[in-house]
């Protein structure tokens, strides 16, 4: 007789993400061209880089404190470095960045920042908005938690105000308006669109979400992991910028699109409210991240490594993306009803096929693409589970990580998908 | 008007960790010794083999593949060598080690796998038996989960199986059996006592483990931090060596102690009926322990860096507690009451002082401790808080961290304040 084995509520949660299918597909099928994978460009991974970096680091004097406990918050000359390149950002120097050292935090990835923001935050049935398609894994994350969430539609200035107005109005009627906690907004380049929040919005959605703080504080979680990877159109100024009292926007970006994410490194700026909670949850979880990752992305900064690689890696996306629209031009200009944005930066494209087309993981569609030898993220991932419209016939192409003739090749590809699925649709 | 925050439920257990408190000290009074911080010795951090390391990974043709993201168990190679190590200590060749490399994760040190562990276990209220006294952090850690922790009282040979089999009865009539999820167990050198399980009770541990499990598996989780750091004395097999049929035991152990904790690096083996649900807890998470990491751990451990590292610090650590421990019979043999236990391994000397002596954080004796320039980690925080009998004349002492000068002057210190204790306590 087997003895059942106990999971928590937790466990029960967590399911497997679909982006361990995604991932699996690809390790399975090395023969399939992956638009698919969030992964990055590997023939620009800053081996040269981290080399240098780590040869300064470990044969420095103070070699060994890299390799010694750090503390929770993280390196603090990686922090105040953080702090400084923020001030570039947003062009602020002299100006309060409104941001003290205190409140920045080293994570595992900005992945484990948003977990553990997350944590803080949420008991389960608690509430999280979100742009309506939005990233993925950070739905998982949330599920994980038992959180409640729910899609605000969005148009090509990011998420619609008038429509999360109208859902926090609904969700006053129906007395569960004080279990909101967090809007989540990827505000440059946002995962799965590419879409920016426009600049006219992102203070009008603090205010928002102000005056919605009644019972309690609705915080503003801006996922910026993008921001460093713009190619053309306008630069923004953040979320965070515009949080003057400070007590609203939770921020934060990663080292791994810009630089490396076989480091795990991102960061995040905490409202003072919850520096202590995140801390101690952190401080439970691992005591915090890597103290020898921090030091070695010091010293890549400190040493002009990291901006040389970012302007290297900026163009050879900006290239890969060009390759991927010329494809899609050339491709797919044909069909009627399928359509896509051109964003100005980060890593996906976002498309539309014909209604009748289902791009879901089960579809017909979805195995005759695999058939052909390409595969992407079905758009179905996407939609929050409490969504008004959930678009069946979108998908995610990304062209971080294949090559340029593999990103022509697999447009090519998706064209015949598409072709052939209408075909067989026109047979019916 | 300030809006209030609406922490979870999850963060107002996390409260901040004793271990803080202790970090803060040290950093803030640099002159005291401290015998309190569990940090690794400094000198020997392995800087010298961490660059060998990572200039053959960063030059080798394969270098960018550590710098991209990697798979949330860890990565192939070094849970290889996780686990041909493992067949090598319980000298094993040939026979089964009685785990495959798809129960092996790679964690964020030890203590993101008994997060993890705990997390996918414990719902709020169930029940985590441990010796008493135990590892502080860890009890933290449980809090944080809303875990009941019950201290099961130890002996000279570890955890005493009767306590724990009465322990266990007295559950079963207040109608709670049910909600035992783990026993926890530092199986080598514990901390804080240095005591291992004795040979002989770690496969009755098992059964008793067992004959429990009616109506939901209960857990062994045997941790192994200290296993490498064996100085004299017996070595003993795993528990998890006598888990047979492999449903009871999760086992871990880290590269924190035995290399460098800067690496941030551990790893655990799971029962099969963990491994989905503590991999998809880590996906949610951060994805999985930095691929750069695991790969430079791998250099480490291929170029035989670890052996030889591992041969120098345990002469290291040797010394350093021969040193304690001859200091201890110097200054503190003298006094009528005051006892320690001489360790095998690891990294701790336990000691007791006269029951009129208060060691606690708040107390008399810890200020004077503190004036005379050392510090220690006061007993109180090891025992859970269900705890039969609470020493509150314990303390921790640990040689990790000091040079041996200081530790030999900590000690002497450490006298000073005991007599001076004494004193007052006569004149009262």
């Amino acid at each position: 007789m087997t003895v059942p084995v106990h999971l928590s509520q937790r466990a029960r949660w967590a399911g497997e993400q679909p982006v361990a299918f995604l991932m699996q597909q690809a390790v399975d099928r090395a023969e399939v061209i992956s638009l698919a994978a969030g992964l990055v460009d590997h023939t620009s991974l800053p081996s040269v880089a981290a080399c240098e970096a780590a040869c300064i680091l470990l044969q420095h004097t103070n070699a060994r404190s890299s390799l010694q406990y750090g503390t929770t918050l993280g390196y603090p000359d990686l922090r105040r470095q953080v702090q400084e390149r923020y001030i570039d950002q947003e062009h602020l120097d002299g100006q309060n960045p409104n941001v003290d050292l205190d409140q920045i935090i080293i994570t595992s990835g900005s992945q484990q920042f948003l977990h553990l923001v997350s944590e803080a935050l949420i008991d389960p049935g608690d509430i999280v908005l979100m742009s309506s398609p939005s990233y993925f894994v950070y739905m998982g994350t949330l599920a994980n938690l038992g959180a409640r969430v729910i899609g605000v539609p969005m148009d090509e200035h990011g998420m619609s105000l008038d429509a999360l107005q109208d859902i926090m109005c609904q969700l006053q009627q129906e007395g569960s308006v004080d279990r909101v906690k967090l809007i989540y907004v990827i505000s440059y380049y946002q995962n799965p669109t590419g879409v920016s929040l426009s600049e006219e919005r992102r203070p009008l959605l603090l205010e928002l979400a102000r005056s919605w703080s009644e019972k309690q504080r609705i915080f503003v979680l801006e996922d910026a992991a993008y921001r460093e990877l713009r190619y053309e159109g306008p630069e923004f100024h953040s979320l965070h910028y515009y949080d003057a009292p400070g007590d609203t926007v939770i921020h934060c970006q990663t080292f791994s699109k810009p630089f490396a994410p076989g480091l795990r490194t991102g960061f995040g700026f905490l409202p003072r409210s919850l520096v202590a909670a995140v801390t101690d949850l952190k401080g439970n979880q691992d005591f915090g991240s890597p103290n020898f990752n921090q030091q070695l992305l010091s010293v890549v900064m400190d040493q002009g490594l990291y901006d040389s690689h970012l302007q290297k890696l900026k163009r050879v996306y900006k290239k890969k993306l060009g390759v991927m629209l010329q494809a899609l031009d050339q491709y797919c200009s044909g069909f009627q009803g399928v359509e896509w944005i051109r964003p100005h930066g980060g890593l996906y494209v976002w498309m539309k096929l014909p209604m009748s087309i289902d791009t879901g993981s089960g579809s017909l569609f979805f195995q005759i693409a695999l058939k052909k030898g390409m595969t992407y993220v079905p758009g179905e991932f996407c939609f929050p589970s409490e969504s008004t419209q959930v678009h069946q016939s979108c998908l995610r192409l990304s062209f971080g990580v294949e090559s340029e003739a593999n990103i022509c090749e697999g447009i090519r590809r998706l064209a015949q998908a598409i072709d052939e699925t209408i075909s067989r649709n026109l047979l019916r």
